[in-house]
């Protein structure tokens, strides 16, 4: 029996699939400063045309450039593996498949959607894009986009991240980009920042208002800002994962899959994996479905749904989402890709429709199963994918007790290479869990007050 | 076109090449300390006897252990890419293929051997294996293998590299191995040099040493060392590489290789990928074999070929290569695995008969290379590895010259995400190349003094 269900390439999926065209209930739109519902045309400093089209396309199915897809073959099809070895050790009926999205060049998911987003700038003219970026996975996946497709690339790095994980800065400068740490002196955003804290470890959140005011403030019109998450093209670009996986599972002879499993932060990774199985569950598939977020982090496990910024000044319109308020600053867990405010809007609503299960873990407890993982299977996940390996194991056990033979799959979000002093802190006995307290989450939710409410709008059948 | 050549679980090969049996003479016996072939049971207080018998093994092909292949499964077979991007930005007509070892857990082709030997050491009773680590790829690949197998691994690093490197020890950490720096104080020969060189940036030679004395010195009996280059068992587990690859570019349609190169340390990078062509070059096929070496550690392009112990303390017996003397410490250039003062008898052998033409690369092309590589072709490459992109860079524009189109294979040893800083000074203009001058050679070369000669025998035949 084989291990590795590989794809050729001609066997890659041709087109992205859009939640949108199938959730029950229409997504609420984004607003604007003035509370009124934006327009495409209100996007246009921000983003190229063709993406903000992207964005607010309701077709089902999205034709994948073929340039694209000549980028993405470097490392796609992915493979997806099967964890005969946790399996055995675990001594489990599950069958536990994880979809290897560490193979990629900066070793995460996140290149799908950055070749995907400068592929679409180059085309619209543009020649800078300006990102944010936490662990630093979003940062270097777009600027090895932009490396081969000749564009210029400025990243904002969470300064946190930038302290810790200073080798995603060198990986951002082999591939020819600008990366500094954000809070920064470049943006006014950073510059206010700075003056109120000037200690701060920052967050995703200041450091997308400091990339967007770059982007909006270059006077020639030939740099845009670029977002590694959240936004509905982004989880469009994410879903070949889970297109190829389903064609994968398939291959190995599987019928149908029980849990699905994915860690989440702003919902990329997790609606990579899980939306083309969301849509089958819609169609009436009995599938679990869970997004793992961290529990000095619950978005969606103990926050509210509802309007909020995308940022912390407020730069980004409302979107309607699962928040802890924009101006949340997380814990300083390893997990720097998990510690965002809020969650997609389509991840959100698929989770108010009742349509996923989502579940927080400690860090502690995720770098338990990482060393399992390290010791068994043989390669060292990345921090945020040991949340998403602390739930499979957690569900690999429980089908032991209950005596059945679960299909698990989750998304292996990337390798742990360049996180390994979270390990060393880990082994050292150095770290701790942060589960969020109760008035820490109420002071920080104050942030959405005086904002729009979204109603939460389902259509019961989940 | 398909850029990446797969092979499906079941086409891996079952059995390794081991070129001693095809070499037209015979290699020359190591010798023991009296100056006599050293006899098998000599070498038992080192390896296991099962590994020993592979190493004076004269069969042309071994068989691969069922469970060591489940265990390389995790990922191999490896692929092989054609590099369409790279050819496209140097306008070559040349096709450049490169075989993939960047796809296993720790990151190099390392684990190759490493499973095999600890496998083979598990299989004799040993609990603990020592060795010693260069740039820490070895190493790395040794802890992973044992904690997939469930034995106790002690790394010996090499200062340096140590100190360059840290990531590396964690990585080992995480697979359970206790990783020192080299020369350490908890040997005899460690704590010999630190008292004359208490600033030595140390040496794979020195660090051979200690984890030979520990291993000897445990009165249990159940610890052995393993080496991850230099003996012929080590050459032989590698060859599974360029095997996979002769299949690969058989199923690309290609019915002749031109060239083929690979980066050479202690050998087994080189040997992995070459010596399958070298079997078709002395049966009399076309091909160029171009084994790839620093311009400041010369050992095939500048040093003679003698007989030299592989270690700085003369623990080892005492070993017929290509050698700069074993009191050669090279200069601290980042391709911490290219750093040895000798070369595998078995590439050794093959460079005197004729079979190899070896090129020696100063760092700074080296790391050029590797950044045009980076930002055409996706992947970041180990500094090692960067010394055959350099060399098939050379041969593409070569064969642009004469307008030929030339097949060039290459062995892509592992990726260098955990060598950025060595980028990072390159890109900063903080490194310089260091061509071994004349007179240190002729210093280094006196370490050979009083040693056995090994005569230079050859069969004419190239």
């Amino acid at each position: 029996m084989s291990t590795k269900i590989l794809l050729d390439e001609d066997e890659i999926p041709r087109q992205w699939y859009n939640l949108a065209a199938d959730l029950p209930t229409p997504m609420q739109p984004p607003l604007g400063p003035d509370g009124n519902p934006i327009r495409p045309e209100d996007l246009a400093p921000v983003f190229p045309m063709n993406l903000i089209e992207q964005e607010v396309s309701q077709e089902r199915w999205i034709d994948i450039p073929e340039e694209v897809l000549e980028i993405l073959y470097r490392w796609r099809p992915s493979p997806l593996r099967r964890a005969v070895h946790l399996e055995k050790f675990l001594g489990t009926p599950a069958r536990i498949y994880y979809k290897d999205e560490g193979v990629s060049p900066p070793g995460s998911h996140k290149p799908n959607t950055a070749v995907a987003q400068a592929w679409y700038n180059k085309q619209f003219g543009i020649k800078k894009i300006t990102t944010e970026t936490g662990a630093g996975q979003w940062g270097s996946a777009l600027a090895f986009a932009c490396a081969l497709l000749g564009l210029e690339c400025k990243v904002y790095m969470v300064r946190i991240s930038f302290d810790q994980k200073p080798f995603r800065k060198l990986m951002m400068n082999v591939w020819g980009a600008t990366c500094v740490a954000s809070p920064s002196p470049e943006t006014q955003a950073g510059r206010d920042i700075l003056a109120k804290m000037p200690d701060t470890p920052g967050s995703l959140g200041i450091a997308i208002s400091e990339a967007i005011e770059e982007a909006v403030s270059d006077a020639s019109g030939q740099t845009r800002y670029a977002l590694g998450s959240v936004l509905n093209h982004v989880m469009l670009h994410q879903t070949i994962i889970g297109l190829e996986a389903k064609k994968q599972l398939s291959k190995a002879g599987e019928k149908k899959v029980d849990v699905v499993i994915g860690c989440a932060g702003g919902g990329s990774n997790f609606a990579g994996i899980a939306f083309p199985f969301v849509a089958d569950k819609i169609n009436g598939a009995q599938i679990e479905i869970y997004p793992v977020e961290p529990s000095s982090c619950p978005t969606l496990t103990r926050a509210p749904f509802t309007y909020d910024h995308g940022d912390v000044a407020k730069m980004t319109p409302l979107l309607p989402m699962y928040t802890l308020g924009h101006g949340f600053v997380s814990p300083p867990i390893h997990a720097g890709g998990l510690r965002y405010h809020g969650i997609a809007p389509l991840v959100s609503q698929a989770a108010v429709e009742g349509l996923l299960t989502p579940k927080a873990y400690g860090q502690l407890q995720c770098y338990q199963s990482a060393l399992i993982w390290a010791k068994t299977e043989g390669f060292i996940p990345a921090p945020e994918t040991s949340h998403a390996i602390a739930a499979a194991i957690d569900e690999a056990n429980k089908a032991k007790e209950e005596g059945k033979e679960k299909v698990i799959l989750f998304g292996w979000s990337g390798h742990g290479l360049m996180d390994l002093m979270g390990y060393a802190n880990f082994m050292d006995g150095k770290l701790i869990d942060f589960p969020l307290p109760e008035e820490d989450l109420k002071a920080s939710l104050k942030s959405l007050e005086g904002l729009p409410k979204a109603p939460v709008v389902k259509s019961g059948r989940w």
